[in-house]
């Protein structure tokens, strides 16, 4: 096990509307000392939903304004206080695709350049859907529906389109437990 | 095919070491207006290697700041002014690592959080490898190397230390190309 580097010191960079960026003051266990800038978390979690109904998945493209190009995935948001994983899951869920998951199943976490960045993500199955959706009355402009049939998921994971890690990751996670993956012959 | 916003101004908001946040004031094909932050990439581009010697491949153990942990991955690095994503693979895996490959395979591109982040990472495979290390002369510390068995690959996707989305994607990426994925019984 490696010993963790002493914080010296820590201070706020920047704190801006969504950016909340520290400066760390590091000693490593060998006495080398460092300063790295890192991102912060959003505080109370995040989960993505990879939504089953029937023999399809469901995803949604919507505008993204970090790449500025419309973007394929799988619904996703941050968790309000006091929230648990199944009721972001729920309410996020019902948001972005107009569903609520009878189950839910958690996958795993993941996290998105760590040597950078503080947050992590729950990934969460949704199985067994009705249709109760949720208006938050914010989004810009609807929210694209794209369904993919659960028989043709191989095509999705080598997708240009559908190019998000953290999507992929919770496909694979799915798709793992549910069995949906159909390898090629060659590689059986 | 959606239309793009139409982006009626854009700023920074502030720019540190290693973090540019941009606001965007954004105009939608059906008229809403909306402001955004975002954070703009690196400009040259990143590669995420995935190492493979014999029957294993090569995973490293290092400190990440963002999350204040030491996390298992794989190389990766941003690309300096005027490399190819070949130069790039070839300089962080000789650095991360001590060894050079002889072939490079470009596997997919993948991004991260796409609403709030530009950056894209390239994933590539490195096969036939030989020692050749390159010093960096920056390292707070070596960089551990962990070594994995691909007869046992299933069991590194569900291992909780290996956790960053990228590093996920890239292994299912290479597992599928080259064919070492054994799924359980259960799923076939």
């Amino acid at each position: 096990m490696h010993e963790l580097p002493q914080i010296l010191d820590r201070g706020i960079v920047v704190d801006t509307e969504h950016f909340r960026i520290e400066r760390l003051h590091l000693k490593f266990s060998n006495g080398q000392i460092r300063y790295y800038e890192r991102m912060a978390g959003g505080g109370s979690g995040a989960v993505m939903i990879v939504p089953v109904m029937g023999d399809e998945i469901i995803l949604v493209r919507e505008y993204c304004a970090g790449t500025n190009s419309y973007e394929l995935g799988f619904p996703k948001g941050k968790s309000e206080s006091g929230e648990s994983w199944q009721q972001t899951a729920d309410r996020e869920l019902r948001e972005e695709t107009g569903y609520s998951a009878m189950k839910y199943t958690f996958l795993r976490s993941v996290n998105s350049a760590p040597s950078f960045f503080e947050a992590s993500i729950d990934l969460v199955l949704a199985e067994d859907l009705e249709e109760k959706p949720l208006d938050t009355g914010d989004e810009p402009e609807p929210i694209e529906i794209v369904r993919w049939s659960l028989s043709n998921i191989s095509a999705l994971f080598s997708d240009p389109a559908f190019r998000e890690a953290r999507c992929l990751a919770a496909l694979f996670a799915a798709a793992s437990l549910r069995g949906w993956l159909r390898l090629p012959a060659s590689i059986l």
